[in-house]
């Protein structure tokens, strides 16, 4: 399904406006706080924009429950981080209640289940990535693998297709512990075949586990139909939870008894506030819990997924399919003429939320952009990554977007900006 | 020196107003929120109140860094985790700039550290604690125990006078790599002498950690003039931060070449943005960090750390010896022939700002407390926990909960509560 009409030409605005007046989602924005200037946010796969009920719960959770109801409100606080990741199993990932939690960062959570896998498959010392996998996977991994002994292969990825399996059969044998993959690739938005790829995973016996940063709230996911492992995703993206929102991670119901992590902190304890002399697991999701959460954090988790939740994760993939085409397609018409190229994959069902084009001035041209207005970001080498997110961004802003790039690239208004990486975005 | 004027009696109300007229922080208080109810909080040592600048700032952030400037604040907040350990290192932990960071839990902390002090010290395979430190401490360092193959001893601690310098002489040798203590005991509130313990530990070849979760923004803490190695600590207790705000820790300059800490995340690499192949760890305490930061509870933790600054440690401290020693003075004089025992030093100089009181039915006797207005805490096995936070307790607050004490035990009204502990205070 696209939402594109099918009797107009994307290079037409109007075209764009009549997909808008015939957007279900388009509501939504203004449930959102709106910037000052006019801008428009092709980011919120980096960091997503404040939705107007998030900033009122964050307000009742400092002004009430921690103001007002001080130390008493952990009464109720000590359920949110198995709450939430129930609510986000329930309507994002796919995953019956009892196996997603949501606490520390993706880096923390990743090196918990990391070694985690390690501990379940005795005998087994290589875990495997993807070498264009996010940077922090990459390390954690690699430290991990420094710490116990093993050995990391990373399988070789085509920074624009995506993972290939083909390589991944390849390192594939019976040393393999645990494979770990981004379920959409943060640089070209390429979707894996989480289902496919799992079983291809189990049938060498080794634990599969999803990265779902760039996925979670942008694309379906069914974790528990797909037979995943292992999951973990960060929330201040799609899920709109703020600069540092707590992550998530999800460890398979039968899985949980036998897997033990490595930070034996006071919230995975059981019977937590008898204090026992010794760690003894809490059971269930709960053990993957470490210190205390962030709470203010935590129910902004709770607010972007129950936003999420009522958009309705099939009519947001819908809409993201035409607001990716619509930016493919002008990228082709407007841009490939001036020297970009798509490094994103053109089947919309092999590609996430988010476009990457690349041009070798690309960084020049992310800040002559966000100048005018319009907010992207860029990603070496030579990535200019647009990210319209479905439930906020409108179809005319990816028709302006990518008008303006036009303007600015054929103008060589961007050439006056620094070539190095000096800035986050 | 002691805020208690000679020339009253602390059985005497008008006393402890005469305290509270010649506090030069009572002023303090107005700059927090106050309860809807008239209450009593003297649980700040579990988690403070909401400072008035606090919700201010995280408002700010919220509204103009996050909903305005979206993921462009990042040039600003990357900087914040140390720009805001520099300044709790200044006001607070007697540390020069560049070795403290605010990031992650305590429990998180904790673990990176003892791991890190591992592999500073080859050859050593036994880490210390005592059996009385805070549940998490204990729980952390036993699964990095387990995990490296080495041995957790705990030396025996008196859990109303604090750690045994005896006990730890005798279990230091040349297989310890690290000691790791509370700087004041979470039960009784006992206070450890940093600077003698690190120069024995030292002697025996070992690295020291402080816990500093119950000592900071309530005790002067001088982390560089005391030669600590290492510390953490949370900031949502005197720090007034909010629940789950990012904990923090220090590692002394001149060891952070050799220390390697194992959780390597983008947030730690050097050249974070350039995303390169390998884990690089970033130069200094940079390289401490793990996965993206919390923002919001790290302003908060700036704000609660300007106010006590502005404060200052040295009246903090003056004023606190005064509220626990008109505590202790009342507690023995109503208290201790209603089966109360003071289980606290009675040194003001070898206490924090917390006291414990014993009691058979102390958790019965908290619940009755919380339901007429007094919170205290509870803690195992028969402790009240009184925690009159120096920056926002008055004098008359003292007197009232404790004269509130002696009636509820008095009547026998806190006998209708349940026994069992199923609450979390």
């Amino acid at each position: 399904m696209t939402s594109n009409p099918a009797d107009c030409a994307a290079t037409d605005r109007a075209c764009a406006e009549q997909q808008d007046a015939a957007d279900p989602l388009a509501g939504f924005r203004d449930r959102f706080v709106s910037s000052p200037e006019a801008l428009i946010y092709l980011d919120g796969n980096s960091l997503g924009p404040l939705a107007k009920a998030t900033r009122q719960r964050v307000l009742e959770v400092v002004d009430r429950e921690w103001g007002e109801g001080l130390v008493r409100s952990w009464n109720d606080w000590v359920e949110l981080p198995t709450a939430v990741g129930d609510l986000l199993g329930e309507h994002l990932a796919g995953a019956a209640p009892g196996q997603i939690a949501v606490c520390d960062s993706t880096t923390v959570n990743l090196y918990k289940l990391a070694h985690a896998a390690l501990n379940a498959r005795p005998g087994r010392d290589v875990l495997i990535t993807d070498d264009d996998n996010f940077p922090t996977d990459r390390y954690v991994l690699a430290g991990v693998a420094r710490e116990r002994g093993a050995e990391l292969r990373l399988i070789h990825t085509d920074i624009d297709q995506g993972i290939s399996t083909g390589e991944l059969a390849g390192a594939l044998d019976d040393r393999v512990a645990l494979v770990s993959l981004s379920h959409v690739a943060y640089r070209s938005g390429a979707l894996a075949d989480m289902a496919a790829i799992t079983a291809q995973v189990h049938e060498a016996g080794a634990l599969m586990l999803w990265d779902l940063c760039h996925a979670i709230g942008a694309v379906p996911v069914s974790l528990d139909a797909a037979g995943a492992d292992l999951a973990v995703g960060c929330t201040y993206k799609y899920l709109n939870a703020g600069p540092g929102s707590p992550a998530f991670l999800y460890v398979r119901r039968e899985l949980q008894d036998q897997l033990q992590q490595p930070v034996w902190g006071w919230f995975g304890q059981a019977d937590q506030f008898a204090m026992g002399p010794g760690y003894e697991p809490a059971a269930g999701i709960g053990k993957f819990l470490t210190g205390t959460p962030n709470i203010i954090g935590t129910a902004a988790v709770q607010e972007g997924t129950t936003l999420l939740a009522e958009a309705g994760m099939d009519r947001l993939r819908a809409k993201s399919t035409g607001l990716t085409s619509l930016l493919i397609a002008l990228a082709e018409e407007w841009l490939a003429p001036l020297g970009f190229t798509v490094a994103t994959p053109r089947d919309p069902a092999r590609r996430g939320a988010h476009v990457s084009l690349a041009h070798p001035d690309a960084h020049q041209i992310s800040q002559a952009l966000i100048r005018e207005g319009v907010v992207p970001d860029y990603r070496t080498p030579d990535r200019l990554r647009l990210g319209p997110a479905p439930l906020t961004s409108h179809f005319v802003e990816v028709y302006d977007a990518l008008a303006l790039i036009r303007e600015v690239v054929t103008s060589g208004a961007h050439r006056g900006y620094p070539r190095e990486i000096a800035r986050v975005t």
